[in-house]
């Protein structure tokens, strides 16, 4: 199957006829080699293999609108294989996305270039959702079909009636979160998902017949996918199996028999194309077999022209489209529903109120479901679920139906065991719009779903992660179950809210902030255990600062507590005690680290105060020195946890009232 | 399929009947329906369900020897499904286990009991690895089966001839990593694979078909395993399934239809039998309906005596191995590699004395793979391989050959895009025994093995992780690809070693800590960039301080500046710079945080100095605190990277020589 020169044999014996699939594909392929080329970086072998396949979905098949990239009920595409992005910014080009002109694609991979070595959402206009780690967006494309869905459900076919596409490699179907993809389509029955597989049995290594042997057909029909398999540049087999995949009532593999470097003439089918630059004389090679006679960055007008009739063509639909929406009696409520903006704040007030007035004691999730029977109830917005972990996460409320195939207005996601795929689909369900996603799993676990946590933070989208049981608190599970270092590892993440509330009012507010930060996600990590309510005032929303004076001295402080979630009520207890003593001890609750660090210098001097400080947290004390300063001593974990009742943990450990009351007396007598 | 008396019609009739394999099984059910009575806390419904087939399992198949648990050539028991740990704690006890007498499961989950809440590597004996966190077994084990195929090819069938068996459950079938596993066990032909999956088609949350409609024997079977499907109560077809599997060519699956709670009158078969005590009343009614009269920790003394021949049966197999061995031509061979110390001291020593010399300028990366060079060509207990980026890690070796189907003595795997199950394979490959394995990926694709990696901290085990394209260094590829976080997440986790060293001395030395320490992993964080040879005298590992003073001024220090990998460099331009400008600065290089915190106070105290510190890391600046004090100040990354070329990404985010010149000037001119 390697290319050669008879590849354009019928176009050169009629060089004058109008452009076909094969010219407008060459043009993407060919300026996806010049990109390469020019950056001296990159990765021309799937944009050269997947150009026709790219081009008959982009031309046949989806309704994209280039001057509206957010028109809601465009198709959606996913290049899942995101190293092969000059494949899409080609595509943009020539479909004329505004923000990506030939300067752009000449800028390939240079600093600031819309054009950027991945995909990424928000950067360049039309990025569905950054890709790049393998798996994700074929993920994350599961989350934009279950969204359609559920608003198609909501608001009928009038206004939401769009599909997803997604082109996916090798790579992404090698790595696991893609079998939690495959099973949840399936299990959903997203019918309007439809995956094209690079099937070009090449990875980085070299043939994949290294590292597999899985036939992918059988395995996608094991969950059941319906599965096609199509010649990469057979454009009539191409469409019709696109065709008969928008009338399936299942979701589709589209298995596209590819060449990786289709058209290189010497390295073509090999793996030193994938990701490498060809060369001059290679890409020139390419260029001649292919027939190509541009100079590089160069599209013939009529080549040019066909691609921009297909944008025309787009507009037209979005035009259709949003006089329909004009003329709906729906009209304002979708509006308000993409708009995604809750209005809980009234709601949540009244409810912090009552709280101060009853001081529960219950543990955190819990308070978290009480929370989140307020919140469901306000507002429409909220699509939950949990992997599997419905009755310890908390995160059904009443009323809430299940969202499944059998009822897709449903608001319940049973994501399964699969904590990978659920953060990777809340990113779809987020990028798509219209939904505020929240999703349940042990904090420790948030482990599997690192991939997709980080690039919902990256991609600075509002996905809420409740990770409940969040410490040694859990008592019996044991050390593979508790976390310790997972607080850290979650702080240290760029643009992720991690908030630790220390009572039922705290959690009130910080899932006041999660909701209503847009571009940020958050992680609530919540108690197990019960917990007593220890604010006493609620107008405030004091969760925003990050941190504050939940107890103050009413002289000089002798030292200052900090702590967060479950251990605060420990300082607050040794506080209390020590003050009897005649020792004048603050406590700081710190709720959200990250939002206390932007905080004024000033007001985090205020709070944290000159006194020594002791920071209480059962986990690791890794990034505690950052508030604790010179003299600051830390209780806390220093390695793994172990399998027994909570409160024997957090004696063995340690994390006691009176080894917090001694580490003070320690600090008071040294100073 | 709800149980009733009438699972007992037969032996009623019979009751003095020698004890048949229902008995035993009984004894493992209502042991460890004691088990969690007892505790209040655990999962009754798994080892209930499944009794029957582990029973079968471990009296008709299995070829162990209670008295010596750590014999090499015994099979290999894994519970993926780890919270059915009572049910491996009650095969230990009956099987006579020393340290599982009828005490411990009675202190079933509390503090310091050998039954712990999950299954434990290391904390009870016969635990070949730690499970609970779902789908971590099932891989783990592809990596103990590949052990004895490459140990079996090395030294024949006469030392090293075992299986592994795995009970897994559907969340571990659910997790994105069984995917990965079943396709590499498929494709590597781990026909000594047998899986055995408790099909009751309940999870947490209620029927799998919530989440789930996977047919798993078409997915196992489209990687090529052989399926199998019994009743979990018809010994006579599990006996012939396992048979069967024994003849295979091919890995087996073997989906046991069982009921979860088999035996508890009103809550077999639902989700409230997974992880609750069953309570007395419908603990009693169990044992009522399955005909079990004694008391809850009482085994007959008939039934005792059948599980005790079991174990004596498999210390006849270990005695035979034992005489094999002695007689064996390589026994003093077997045992060496078995004992697992790699004497490359003097190979690496003299390696680094080379490096002096030449003192290249080359990517840690590279260096990694010039030290693999001499460590694989000095001792034959490394096993490598790279998650299809072979080529960029630079894992693979002169004359290394490739382990596969095809040849199980080769030392180098193709794991394919598959971190996390490579993480997991890992595991098992040192936990086998026998192995030093070894595995890379990009750092910033840690994320997606984080899983595994924690499993290794927590289980001590000698598992090497190549991680390299460790910063922002990487350039082009941009945000997606460039870790900011990943030190700080891997730091902050217990018991793993996370090297960054500076340049190829540093380098060499890190990979001998990693090798010689057997009790805890280790993170090799390497350069994608060149970087200069700083070090000039390589006689002492100075790595082995965990940091340590690079660069020392003649007199007293006016700044220290502490800095990591690719940046140490740039602190040494910055130090010599300004020591023209009669500025004294000193360097530490920090190859490995945790060591250096294992420091006598002095030492650290010694090396990090009293003048202002400033960190220099292209990472954040979480977790540096620790270092630098309240005067310090830190130059790094603040939130994600871009794409772009390095050097440019350098100047962006001000990570430059002139940075931290200006920052010592401001430093110095402050105090």
């Amino acid at each position: 199957m390697t290319p050669t020169l008879s590849l354009r044999q019928v176009e050169a014996v009629a060089p004058d006829a109008a452009p076909d699939l094969t010219d407008m594909a060459n043009a993407v392929r060919m300026l996806a080699v010049a990109g390469v080329e020019a950056a001296k970086s990159g990765h021309p072998g799937m944009p050269m293999g997947m150009a026709d396949v790219a081009t008959v979905l982009f031309t046949r098949v989806m309704r994209l609108d280039p001057s509206r990239p957010d028109w809601p009920d465009r198709d959606r595409f996913v290049l899942s294989a995101g190293h092969g992005s000059m494949l899409q910014y080609a595509l943009h080009h020539l479909l004329g996305y505004a923000d990506m002109p030939i300067e752009e694609l000449k800028r390939f991979r240079q600093l600031g270039a819309k054009a950027a070595g991945h995909p990424e959402y928000g950067h360049a206009l039309g990025i569905e959702t950054t890709t790049g780690p393998l798996g994700q967006g074929i993920t994350t494309a599961v989350g934009m079909a279950l969204a359609e869905r559920h608003l198609n459900a909501r608001f009928g076919d009038a206004l939401v009636d769009h599909r997803t596409y997604v082109i996916a490699g090798d790579g992404c179907l090698m790595e696991g979160i893609s079998q939690e993809a495959i099973d949840l389509a399936g299990q959903l029955r997203l019918a309007r998902l439809v995956v094209l597989w690079d099937d070009n049995g090449i990875s980085i290594d070299g043939p994949t017949r290294l590292s597999t042997r899985t036939d992918q057909a059988a395995r996608f029909a094991a969950s059941d996918w319906a599965v096609e398999t199509v010649d990469a540049y057979d454009h009539e087999a191409i469409e019709a199996a696109l065709t008969r995949a928008q009338a399936s009532d299942r979701p589709t593999l589209i298995a596209c028999r590819s060449v990786i470097g289709y058209g290189a003439p010497t390295k073509a089918g090999t793996c030193g194309v994938h990701g490498a630059p060809l060369g001059a004389e290679e890409a020139q090679g390419a260029a001649q077999a292919l027939g190509w006679d541009s100079p590089p960055f160069t599209v013939p007008d009529d080549i040019r022209d066909a691609w921009r009739a297909v944008a025309e063509a787009g507009r037209g639909h979005r035009e259709a489209w949003e006089r329909r929406l004009a003329a709906h009696p729906a009209r304002a409520d979708f509006q308000r529903v993409m708009a995604a903006e809750p209005e809980v704040a009234e709601a949540l007030a009244a409810y912090r109120q009552e709280l101060v007035a009853t001081r529960p004691k219950m543990a955190t999730r819990k308070a978290s479901q009480l929370v989140l029977g307020v919140v469901n109830a306000t507002t429409d917005l909220t699509v939950g679920g949990s992997a599997d972990l419905t009755h310890s996460n908390l995160t059904q409320t009443k009323g809430m139906e299940v969202l499944d195939a059998g009822d897709y207005a449903g608001r319940y996601i049973h994501y399964g065991i699969r904590e990978h795929a659920m953060a990777a689909v809340m990113n779809g369900l987020a990028v798509h719009g219209g939904i505020i996603p929240y999703g349940g799993t042990f904090l420790v676990f948030s482990d599997y779903a690192r991939g997709a946590i980080r690039l919902s933070a990256l991609m600075g989208v509002r996905v809420i992660h409740v990770l409940t049981h969040d410490s040694i608190g859990l008592g019996e599970d044991g050390p593979t179950h508790q976390p310790v270092e997972h607080l850290a590892m979650l702080r240290a993440t760029p643009n992720l809210h991690v908030f630790r509330p220390a009572d039922a009012v705290e959690t009130a507010e910080c899932w006041e902030l999660a909701l209503t930060d847009t571009a940020t996600p958050s992680a609530l990590c919540l108690s197990r255990q019960d917990l007593p309510t220890l604010r006493r005032d609620a107008d405030f929303n004091r969760s925003a600062a990050g941190a504050y004076i939940l107890r103050e001295t009413a002289g000089p402080r002798d030292a200052t507590l900090l702590a967060t979630g479950s251990e605060v009520a420990l300082a607050v207890e040794a506080a209390e005690r020590l003050a009897t003593e005649g020792v004048a001890v603050a406590v700081v609750s710190m709720p959200c680290w990250d939002l206390f660090a932007r905080q004024p210098a000033a007001n985090r001097a205020l709070v944290l105060g000159a006194a020594p400080r002791i920071g209480v947290e059962a986990a690791v004390r890794f990034g505690w020195d950052r508030w604790l300063g010179d003299q600051g001593a830390f209780i806390g974990m220093e390695g793994f946890g172990a399998s027994g009742p909570a409160a024997d943990l957090y004696r063995h450990f340690g994390i006691t009232v009176d080894a917090i009351m001694a580490a003070v007396r320690a600090r008071v007598a040294h100073a």
